[in-house]
């Protein structure tokens, strides 16, 4: 069986993202900053349809995030609010016509709605009966792939506080946010078993991998 | 002029001590685990007046963050609550007869006293006029070399807000302690220059050094 993967970019003082997020910047004020050494990469340019950019170790590490048979996230990370979804164009999320998952995507939710197929393999399904039931969906979608949880920071909380992450790549950007949302806040002390495997010491970044010992 | 300097030893979740700190338990409950790595050290046993220990990249990152000319501390890490010094017998911390130092120790606390000289070349001074003072105090005293923030956070947490840190080694420990005294709260968004100049990674600990560009 695959694992349950998920990776964040996080400050150095623990801000996922910066204050005052809404869904015209879903990042926060300053939380563009976490995400600056990913946007240049080859590795994350070409999944997102963009052309050129460079490689280093970065590059490796995005490559294995990537790697995945099916991906969870919430209702936010789809585009959406928590209101219902907008019908009148029906709503597609915020990723455009090809998004970048290319996998089926289970997007926690408490509106239901018909499942929604995109171009480049990418299939939104709307989950409204809680973590487990859409983390069982998408292990059976990921066929011995590994799951990821793409986000937000309260979807990667609440699978990391229930125990269920097997893998936790945290990208430690350098820099003080001083305000947002903290990863860890009311996830408690307890890493079900995860220790650290993996530094790869970038300038910009830092990449921290968790996993739990074989 | 030396640099003002501070390490501190911080969890992944951005905590320097845990919760229900006393001084029965000045690290409070788990803080230990974020100083285990140390104790094994050459670099770090030999001040403390102890034998053996073990070399390794670590041993380097203390044996510079010991290099100082003069150290600046809280009343709580000197060994002293927010009472008047107990007087009867005279109360010299807890740092024993031959205190780790080996230098002239600045302690910030709002009672005066006269100097305490101590065993090994360290001299206790009591500054009763707030950080700025204090430091100014302790750079006369360091003759060129660098001065110390040795603790506890509240102390690194006040000059590094004031921008007075030229450098700051964090020892991040990959381990959760879910509550206690955070480092960086309150202290804001500003580095005051500094930026990640080295990572020195281990498996039990990161070491971080921020610094200002030359």
């Amino acid at each position: 069986m695959g694992k349950v993967k998920c990776q964040l970019a996080i400050s150095l003082d623990g801000y996922v993202a910066g204050p005052r997020q809404s869904l015209d910047d879903p990042l926060g004020v300053g939380g563009m900053e976490l995400h600056r050494w990913v946007f240049e990469l080859e590795a994350w340019r070409g999944p997102h349809g963009l052309e050129g950019g460079d490689t280093n170790p970065s590059s490796q590490v995005i490559r294995e995030a990537q790697d995945v048979g099916a991906t969870v996230m919430g209702r936010n990370m789809f585009g959406g609010g928590p209101g219902p979804w907008r019908d009148d164009p029906p709503w597609t999320g915020w990723w455009g016509e090809d998004p970048p998952y290319h996998t089926p995507v289970f997007v926690l939710t408490h509106h239901p709605r018909d499942p929604l197929p995109m171009q480049g393999g990418t299939t939104f399904h709307f989950v409204t009966d809680g973590i487990e039931p859409a983390l069982e969906q998408a292990r059976r979608a990921a066929k011995g792939k590994d799951v990821a949880l793409a986000g937000g920071a309260r979807i990667a909380q609440q699978y990391l506080a229930a125990g269920h992450v097997d893998q936790m790549d945290l990208h430690m950007v350098p820099i003080l946010l001083g305000r947002g949302e903290r990863l860890f806040s009311d996830v408690g002390d307890n890493m079900h078993g995860m220790q650290l495997v993996r530094t790869v010491p970038m300038r910009d970044v830092i990449h921290l991998r968790f996993g739990r010992q074989k």
